[in-house]
């Protein structure tokens, strides 16, 4: 017995000696970067400040002209950061006076979050806005900053306001890839999506790009996500439509549960577009435009699930039949965050009694009774028990799958959701506590 | 590259070959099984009936005294299973009419837990309860049963039923110790607890046993919990002071934040110590009493978190300064169930950015600048940033140890919780992820 744990160590001390020397895998559920258009009156410019690490780019410069309109939704965490508490400021000025003369900029950084940073965490905010204003010529109450990485450590302006005016020389609209690699942090692979649509003949595009959830160094996870168009839409309905379809996508995604201080998401209408706004929500063409939207949101929220810490599955989970939506979301959620659940399809188990218990500890209404459950197309239970249809082969064989869908029909009434994560997998445990300071 | 991967993968495969070669380690933080008092009008018994695997123990039969008064709770998941149910119908009609006539018997089986079963689910339960009432000569009604183990399947008590008569031979009030074992499935230790108490010179005796949160086999978590006393308490009292002290105590321990369907505990008191009945919730002794039970259940609650699965830490997170205790809780289930705080700690990481993210997470109220969080005695943060005082090697030096205390004062009001839960590892992915159906 004694030797065999002697070999397992050895053999453990080898293993994390070797997996050290490997650059951290792409995710096996990656998608590739799309083609993204240009989007008119949008340029992108990015540099390697050596915020944290030398050597890599970690600074995104986004310049919007003159007529742009913004809307943005954030993280709710009670602790958010410096940089989400004066983006709410200004979008909160800017739908005051949604018409006041100015370009827009957005500066992001990756390597530190500037969370947790107390009142200096204001002033470095403050000293990046006012840099970027000189240089771009734009007031600084429409500059919009996010920061992501370590939190609780002061981070040096000095180090980004010194590449601003390189940054500047190299605005170009057809960098949105380059600006997508540079808001990485320990992403695996760059998230971009795309949308051309018509609005009443008029051709009209949507480009937007995301990182998110990568972790190799201890630091926090942030959800950043950046999208354009040139489509002309007033500030009230622009940041309507960015509202409801965020609550069916990004705040329809998680990894662990884990909410960070420094999500942001930001849509910006140039109002290139050779159209007549749409300022009313019920203009027929808002329609088209949130379908399009909706659609591209999805798929980056989807991308950030593919990335997240260790995935080698993506799960759809699907509830319908609830009292009402709330409580499908919660429901949703509720097998989605569960680490059981979550183990299972890492395992490939087709262990549908724990999706029963999740389903149980949500805290919302269900007749243990009236549930049915399905992997994929396959019937696994209803009436209260195991399906007489079903085999365990056949739900051992679905699990195999990269992609699982994972329904529970509650019987009670027309409430649905679905949220979309990832497994949890030895992975998530080796870049979240392989690590000593 | 190439090279290293195929060495990592064969690594790996040798590996899991050792390990499935090992029995499962007992847990690091496992605590001695103690010498449980006898209670007098109680009486054990065990047996191998081989619900689902053969040659272990599986079944426990506890006897209880003409005169009992039993308290009970259990678990809220909407999804409880058939003994659950009948259980809360026996307690409800025991609290009606507390002085029937007849012995009370608890029967608890481990390897099936006769859960999501369908109608069938209580047709098991209702025969075994007929049947310890007929060996036993005690009215059915007082029977309860606990059943853990897989979900989904039929259960076969004709297996339990055959043990009957030689439990009933066997019945013995020093078999504690053995009871305790015969729950466990992949509970790593037993876990017990006792106390000795004098209530205005009358000598009484608390003992109880737990299982819980071992889960080699994908299986359902279980929390069982039995204590009995000989002290005399009326019914309604009795399950007022369980129902209090239970809030304190196991609604307080957190593995994987994933309820059970099928968590109980009974707590039954004899009535035998030669003493005046505490009828009364303002009686002076039962002050006494709630804290000698109180003890009790803490340290029952912290052993099913010491054997959390793949623990190799304690965590006690103390919030204080909130709101109210509601909030003060929900923080701290915040920070307890988080995985990157739990990881964080799994690698020995002083991480306390990720303490800040779970307090901001809860929905619950917290100023960002007036937090305080401290691991032991070591300040780390205050006034929105680190402390000038903390450094990174006092907080490494501190998470070395096997018992972790993270407190955060939030600064607003006097509402305070104490939770426990265990740190996040590989061996928690390797008992739920690495089996194939």
């Amino acid at each position: 017995m004694a030797e065999v744990e002697a070999r397992i160590a050895a053999l453990r001390a080898e293993l994390a000696a070797l997996e050290a020397e490997l650059p951290p895998p792409v995710s096996p559920l990656a998608r590739p970067f799309p083609a993204l258009p240009e989007i008119a009156g949008v340029r992108f410019a990015t540099a390697a400040a050596g915020v944290k690490y030398e050597g890599r780019t970690d600074v995104m410069l986004a310049e919007l002209c003159e007529g742009t309109q913004m809307a943005g939704v954030f993280t709710r965490s009670t602790t958010r950061s410096a940089p989400v508490l004066r983006c709410e400021e200004a979008l909160a000025a800017h739908a005051e006076a949604p018409d006041k003369a100015g370009k827009f900029a957005i500066l992001v950084n990756s390597g530190n979050a500037n969370a947790f940073t107390g009142g200096r965490g204001f002033e470095t905010v403050d000293a990046l806005r006012e840099a970027v204003a000189e240089v771009l010529d734009c007031p600084a109450e429409k500059v919009f900053t996010s920061s992501t990485g370590v939190i609780g450590e002061p981070m040096d302006h000095g180090r980004i306001t010194t590449t601003l005016d390189g940054l500047k020389r190299s605005l170009d609209p057809a960098a949105s890839a380059s600006a997508a690699r540079a808001i990485m942090t320990t992403d695996t692979f760059p998230k971009g999506a795309c949308a051309a649509l018509d609005l009443d003949g008029v051709p009209v595009n949507i480009a937007g790009f995301a990182k998110g959830s990568g972790m190799i160094a201890p630091d926090m996870a942030t959800m950043l996500v950046y999208i354009f168009t040139d489509a002309k839409i007033s500030q009230a309905v622009l940041q309507q439509a960015l509202w409801l379809e965020n609550a069916r996508t990004f705040n329809c995604i998680t990894v662990d549960g884990d909410t960070s201080t420094s999500d942001t998401l930001l849509l910006a209408a140039t109002g290139q577009a050779d159209m007549p706004v749409i300022d009313d929500f019920a203009d027929p063409r808002l329609r088209v435009f949130r379908e399009a939207l909706h659609g591209l949101m999805r798929d980056l929220a989807q991308q950030v699930a593919r990335d997240g810490e260790g995935a080698t599955k993506l799960i759809e989970v699907r509830v319908t039949g609830a009292n009402s939506d709330g409580p499908a979301h919660r429901i949703a959620m509720s097998i989605a965050n569960s680490p059981l659940v979550k183990t299972a399809v890492a395992g490939e188990d087709p262990n549908w009694g724990r999706v029963v218990m999740a389903v149980g500890k949500a805290g919302e209404r269900a007749d243990r009774d009236r549930l049915t459950i399905r992997f994929g197309d396959i019937l696994v239970a209803e009436n209260g028990w195991v399906a007489p249809s079903y085999t365990e082969e056949a739900g051992a064989a679905y699990m195999k799958r990269d992609e699982i869908v994972i329904s529970v029909d509650l019987g009670l009434d027309n409430g649905s959701a679905t949220v979309w994560t990832c497994d949890l997998t030895h992975r998530y445990i080796t870049i979240n506590a392989d690590y000593r300071s």
